[in-house]
């Protein structure tokens, strides 16, 4: 069914039409049709008419980097050291998730993301097909990240490529499919190099954690004499649309390779600070042109997914990090978090409130406390919104949640079945 | 009325006894009368029955440094550099400022504390004696602070004492009143004295910013060869109860005074890292057995009031300065939020779940996505709430909100009004 937002505040990030304090957005199928000022005059007929009065329409956020299933961790071994985290509970618990347990801690990833305005994840986990699933129920723009770590990842990759190119090959917009070698330090060079040859040849992105944190930049260095994104550049990685996750140590020349490669950095500001992982560099980035994107990581490493507390801590960070309070403002945070993050992604039509756009955005309530007043509206969604003030979310032009419900998600279940889920792990 | 919260989690801060999973909290007037686990098996004759299933109860949060109207301010110049915001923005507004204007900027502050769980603010700015009569119609828990600065620090001093020794003489938990000298930067040594001398005379505490700044340390230095905190123990302000806000630049010897002076530094993070300012040492204050507390500034440098968010930047960015995971954990970060900065200001029994403290407390909903599941309820708290799954806030033994929904509060009016002074003034 077609849809109307009428009288509507609209952020649009359309540099051709930043904000329009009250107008409307006409979606027809799954797009986005009309973005005007004013009041609609064309026909009502079979269009479902939402009144917008009082909210902010803006572009659904792209959660670049996420572990969804990892909810079922969520402060599991809160306080142990980093080592000790790993191999006393994170490790000893995943290695006894099988399918369903994946299923509820997506399950509920996708219910936390979308009360806080997420619309598109890349997941980056196991058991992508089910993944898959999970997303068509709940109508999420999925982007699934098919896992390759440790001794085993050539059967890994073997198995993942029919996958990969079945979903690929259905040519929607609303899932596809990425290899996600995990890491250049967990993986060896000629892993490295058969992942991206295989990449090529299915013709798909790949998403990989890259330059995290110090230790890795060591140990890459050790082994190879060469930097991570060095690395990478060498074994044909950036020969594919790459994700690369974290990028905190990046040298000059490392982010000169992920220009010259069309690499997009995924920031994770707050599994950075929370695991003392580093600030990336950020603002240079943006200054030499690289498409910065967002995402939240795992709730075990944040401990949430809320991609508008990620949007102020990516600021908060960037501000500091620079001693520069003019740097990373509202309009630069949620260009990041939603058009680049979508091309990024490879979905250049999302990401903006603009025609000819995918229709996915949310509607968030200017009559919460937190909101009012609204100076301004960029500042107010990054520095003022915790997530929370989202009333309506809309996915592909359909509508998931009005005035704070889920139309069909069934989130009780969801809440309650990845809390019995977790307990039997834990 | 008595009130029984039953079949409720319990976060207590008490040490001996720190979470109870399932129990209940009899308040009997005022006060905490019982913190057991199972079932209360007391009458219930005249006992406002709260079920708890399915939420948590925790200390209320204690705001410890905050300038309330400047709410209206909320996103006002943003993106300006830091003098060019105060000369063509802040300062214009502020000076049209009247009573009614601070009373729906403070009016809105309230909302939106309570409604992400604070139940007592130290705020600091104009026309105080109004701002009582907002927290006594809304119910809060209120430390009044009288600001001085500028060359007109004697007649405002001289104005004060009145207010300040009639709200302190009518010894209520319910509102105190201290001196507020904005700073050592902005008031000369011979003002701080004066100041000093009356604060000891009136028997009142003092709320200044101490060393938010590199330019402030700078300024003061040229000035008299002196740290801001050497200063303040020089011209006798350390010799009152002291709160000190920001507090980013303290030397070991700095910290040293206002160990040996019980000064509480109150930490404020989202502020110093959005003003650029810089990370205070909280872990080496913490080290020493200094009394750290929280607030959040004021909403224009911010651009919130949650003290839930403020709580998460806290730690994130101490765990990021001191390149260590294991610092600032979540237990450690509710009670700076509560019970240090209760006692900071002179509320020694208020701040944990325990028999004999003042009933201030708030329920958080367990069935929030974001909340699920618990396997650490402090690092849940602290880490994974956004301030939006307070459910019931109960101060001084009275319910103020109840499922979300204020009793008596009129949050209608107070969001309306607020918007209404903002845009007649910007």
């Amino acid at each position: 069914m077609d849809m109307l937002i009428r009288d509507v505040m609209i952020v649009t990030l359309d540099t051709l039409n930043e904000v329009i304090k009250r107008g409307y957005v006409l979606v027809k199928g799954d797009t986005i049709s009309q973005v005007e000022a004013g009041d609609y005059k064309g026909s009502l007929d079979g269009i479902k008419v939402i009144n917008g009065k009082g909210y902010c329409a803006m572009p659904g956020l792209v959660n670049c980097h996420t572990h969804m299933a990892m909810t079922l961790l969520r402060g599991y071994g809160e306080g142990l050291p980093l080592m000790r985290w790993l191999n006393e509970k994170v490790w000893p618990m995943e290695a006894k998730f099988k399918e369903e347990h994946i299923i509820a801690g997506s399950n509920l990833a996708m219910v936390e993301m979308l009360r806080s305005g997420t619309t598109t994840f890349s997941d980056m986990y196991f058991y992508q097909d089910a993944v898959k699933m999970c997303a068509k129920d709940y109508g999420m723009r999925a982007v699934l990240g098919f896992p390759i770590m440790g001794d085993d990842w050539e059967s890994l990759l073997n198995s993942y490529l029919g996958s990969i190119e079945r979903i690929n090959s259905e040519k929607s917009d609303m899932s596809k499919a990425m290899l996600a070698p995990h890491s250049p330090y967990t993986l060896s060079g000629n892993a490295l190099k058969s992942i991206a040859a295989a990449a090529k040849d299915i013709d798909c992105g790949i998403h990989i954690h890259v330059s995290e944190t110090e230790e890795e930049q060591r140990i890459v260095m050790d082994n190879y004499g060469k930097t991570p994104a060095e690395l990478l550049l060498e074994t044909g990685i950036f020969e594919v649309k790459t994700m690369a996750a974290h990028c905190v140590y990046l040298s000059d020349g490392d982010m000169e390779i992920l220009k010259s490669r069309n690499v997009s950095p995924v920031h994770n500001p707050v599994s950075n600070m929370k695991l003392a992982s580093g600030a990336a560099r950020i603002e240079d980035m943006l200054g030499m042109g690289i498409q910065v994107c967002l995402g939240t990581d795992g709730a075990s490493s944040n401990n949430g997914l809320n991609m508008f507390g990620e949007m102020k801590a990516g600021a908060l960070l960037q501000k500091l990090n620079c001693r520069d309070t003019t740097v990373l403002n509202g309009r630069e945070m949620l260009e990041i978090a939603s058009a680049n993050g979508a091309a990024a992604l490879g979905l250049s039509n999302l990401g903006r409130i603009k025609p000819g756009y995918l229709a996915d955005l949310v509607m968030v309530n200017l009559n919460k406390p937190s909101m009012v007043p609204v100076h301004d509206i960029h500042s107010n969604l990054v520095f003022s919104a915790n997530g929370s003030e989202v009333g309506y979310v809309i996915i592909n032009g359909k509508l998931v949640m009005e005035k704070g419900e889920f139309t069909e998600i069934d989130e009780e279940r969801a809440v309650y079945e990845a809390a019995r889920i977790a307990g039997e792990l834990s």
